[in-house]
């Protein structure tokens, strides 16, 4: 009654560069259906890998905020994804999050939909009834190199093909197509959906917050900055690692050096193939691979793990035998999604090949600390003592990228 | 901030004759709130039966949205309503489904009222303190032939008498004031108390769903046209059944054709007996009776199901042996109590006359089965890629006239 | 739509004089975030006492809806209290109720602060960064002869030196500083927090609600005005016991008698000292001692009960043997945490000097009797057919202060 609510647009106008966001944009829920309506309704939104579906009739649905989507592999093997909202009394069409169907058939009254959306029958509806007219609602569908996006604008952003264009070649070799999902979990983290985002775009919070993973990664890696002579002397270790190993793995067919285009275009992406530790392999335990069977035509296990970032929503880490592939669903203002996946050789199997715990070890650990530090990131920024904090430049600066992607794609979506 | 959400008096305006209705209708907590105001507040609400008060002190409260009601037969056998809250310091008076009492006492600071409403007692107040200014806050009852109706406007709708006069003589010869009730059962639907009245309009659903309850009803009786030379020859026996039996029901002193008024009227209702299928008795797993004790004179099992139903809330089904009562209660935009009270003779003595399983089977069966599809329809309708669906003309046209009346109904309300 | 919310000075304005206030004041959104801004964000709330952080280090953390605090011990003995927030990316600092520290550790990325809240450390931030700009955000804090008051406007209240002045007399012979909380309990209301301050604020209800409570309090004690012969025969022997009590501790060091100030200033207040039933002792189930070591210098027992109120939030009572303290916390429009501690002489030991059942017994089961009686009047409080009503003039005076206090407080607020 007696505060005003500054508008979206000043909130965005008035920015701190190289700061965290104002309290209302983890928050707020008038924000939150902005997020969804400029941000998750406009862009291309990374659901899944095409083993989630590699048979006709396989459907698996994703749910963003109010959002339901089916995406589906229909007869003739091509993709296809529709509103889950059959067309007659709005029923929800497909209620598991995995299934196989020769039709979409309505719970409700089986108003019954081909693959490709069409309605096939409807009953009691009368002759000048126009099918045609009440076919799902579709929504668009790309494949890049195995990694499944969706978008539900009519007309959705046009640098999809020019991303996919870089990063196939990085991705391809790993061939996500010839695998198969092994394990997959679902958390819901307590806080907003940038939360999420954020924490993954910087290391600085690693090496306290996650023994498991600094096993094998390096935090200098994703922006961490050394301070002090030992970490002055373990940098330099890294960056000539780094230099050794984009020459010999580009040399053997595999694209390995930086590229980021996080900022300036609808579809951030970053890409980087960097060096393991220890045995350097793979992001387990014991640094090893998990998986006796390597991905596509490999023979080397060390090949590092390459990471691919998508904005807004999925980052992925591709090793020589196995994939670790996150995507971040938004559900409440202060709640959301983590999904991950974990893919293997479609022939290994488990007990011979690999052991489901032991593939799975390191992230699931680290999901959960990360899930932790975003829940108490959460709770401090709804307290009223919350003031946005500065960035740290260098070890955070990805982040910071992260945020001004953010701002710029609601500026453009208001269009101020 | 950017999106402005249309006045409900426009939703109306544009609502488009022979579709669902728009999203918010079912989601958005303004309309519900003027759901409560315009609908609930103001018109006859259905809310038990005579039983559930059968003697004097026997008081049963009723929650409807915000309304908290106490609907109580006084010492002379009246009955009588009144606001659930104590003229004091607000406190809930009564907080048990049903209880017989000599005085309503306040358990806050003990003020105490007759079942008249009138304050008896209040401890510590001042000489000029006027205690009849400060009894219970009433609200309209009647009873129709059994069927319990409260309002709480100040000026009820007067079509009540009008309505009472067509459809007591179907009632009566039920005599719900001869029975009790058997069982009662609360149910949670999660969605808005519109679609858990649309579920219950049509049986265009019923073949699929609905396996125990269509081995006794005929989707016929409820609107559903026969498609195809099976379901026509079906929907003829149906018919030429109807014939037959309302002439001979009838002769025997039952009304039984259909008579429907449910779009023009502040308390729209319909009402028609109809055949049961197979042995024809009762709404049971083997269509006989599930009481040998049957309900009022009646010594004849065969006939048929009375149906009876009342705008906004109610529907309910007679037969030879018992009654099953249907009350819908609204509770949030998205949840809605579903009340369901079987009555048998009130002599009927439970393991002799009949088993509560057996009487209950076909409809604790079908309400869970109408649950889950009233939640299915609500998770699609709050979905982003909903759109109002067409109604089949006449399958369906029951539903379309509750949406008419609805609509009709909110317009008067508003004003426009 | 067509409900337009009378804005919160109109209600204020409005408001009838020894009357309950109007429903949106127990039950609305924007009223309970002015309540937080208004009254708890710019009072002197209560929050615990000095035993709870008795020693270097120790840190509690109080969540008063949205503010999140930390009152803390510094190394020098002195009392601190801050946001518990970091200033880097906003994460909770703290998240157990109470912990000894030795610095203010973020478990994101170890910014560190001292207990005088100055940043001591923050990796990877550049060479210009300043961090005495970024040492946590303060808040107020006092002790008033062992209670712990905070304050989070910039500029607090100027009365509470006046205050401390008038009870610290009181308070001091029971010397909290030399005890330590045996006892500790969270219930969470389920009503507003001025219904929890008002069921307080009066004993009209505790003959009928209280039966363990009135085996040794008065509830003459607390505005209660006798009704007919029997009451006024036992008030009058109340009254004469007060009078001669009143004098005996009063000469034996032990300021008595009533002073109150509840209405006209921003931190209200009221102290008595008051008779207990029967032996007389404490408030226990056969009002002897609780506990055999008695508090500070004391040895008589039979000092009555010192009972202190402070605005908005806290409650008191002090014996020779035990202090029952309680702080009520907002936590949203329709819920309330009310902490209860219960403090025995910091030598006492369970089980030779006291028993925790016994010395529990009587508060435990009272807050419980309160807890349900202030939601049943929060439910009626919710429903359509609630109305302000009366207060009793004598019996309820102290309830209408509070009321009178709270609306004056928030007009202040307003500037209206």
């Amino acid at each position: 009654m007696t505060q005003t609510q500054p508008a979206l647009s000043a909130l965005l106008a008035r920015r701190r560069l190289g700061y965290t966001l104002e309290a209302q944009f983890y928050t707020n829920e008038t924000i939150f259906r902005q997020d969804l309506d400029f941000i998750f309704a406009r862009h291309w939104i990374q659901v899944g890998v095409e083993p989630d579906i590699a048979s006709p009739g396989d459907c698996m649905i994703v749910d963003i905020g109010p959002h339901a989507i089916i995406v589906a592999r229909d007869d003739d093997g091509g993709l296809r994804a529709f509103h889950n909202v059959c067309r007659h009394r709005g029923a929800r069409l497909l209620h598991t999050a995995k299934t196989n169907v020769g039709n979409l058939v309505c719970p409700y009254h089986q108003w019954t939909y081909g693959l490709d959306g069409s309605l096939l029958f409807a009953a009691h509806m009368p002759e000048q009834f126009d099918a045609t007219c009440h076919g799902l609602r579709r929504v668009h569908v790309r494949s890049l190199a195995g990694l499944l996006f969706i978008c539900m604008a009519e007309t959705p952003p046009d640098d999809f093909d020019a991303m996919a264009q870089t990063l196939a070649p990085y991705i391809m070799p790993h061939d996500i197509r010839g695998c198969r999902v092994a394990f997959e979990e679902d958390i819901i983290e307590h806080g907003n959906w940038k939360l999420t985002m954020e924490n993954n775009r910087e290391c600085y919070h690693c090496n306290a917050a996650h023994p498991e993973l600094t096993r094998s990664i390096f935090a200098e890696g994703f922006g961490f900055a050394p301070v002090g002579a030992e970490a002055e002397a373990q940098a330099e270790r890294f960056h000539s690692m780094v230099g050794a190993l984009h020459r010999d793995w580009e040399q053997g067919g595999l694209p390995s050096r930086e590229i980021e285009d996080l900022v300036d275009r609808p579809t951030g992406f970053r890409t980087e193939r960097l060096p393991l530790e220890d045995a350097g392999e793979s992001e387990t335990l014991d640094t090893r691979v998990a998986c006796r069977k390597l991905l596509g035509k490999f023979s080397e296990k060390r090949l590092g793990a390459l990471s691919v970032w998508t904005q807004p929503n999925s980052w992925h880490h591709f090793m020589s035998d196995h994939i670790v592939s996150f995507s971040v669903f938004p559900l409440t203002p202060e709640t959301t999604l983590l999904r991950t996946k974990w893919l293997v050789h479609a022939d290994a199997v488990e007990g011979r090949d690999y052991q489901c715990a032991n593939l799975t070890a390191v992230w699931r650990a680290t999901n959960r600390q990360d899930s932790d530090l975003v829940g108490k990131a959460a709770a401090g920024i709804r307290s009223s003592g919350y003031r946005p904090g500065p960035y740290a430049p260098d070890t955070e600066s990805l982040v910071e990228k992260f945020c001004a992607w953010y701002v710029g794609r609601l500026k453009i979506g208001l269009g101020t």
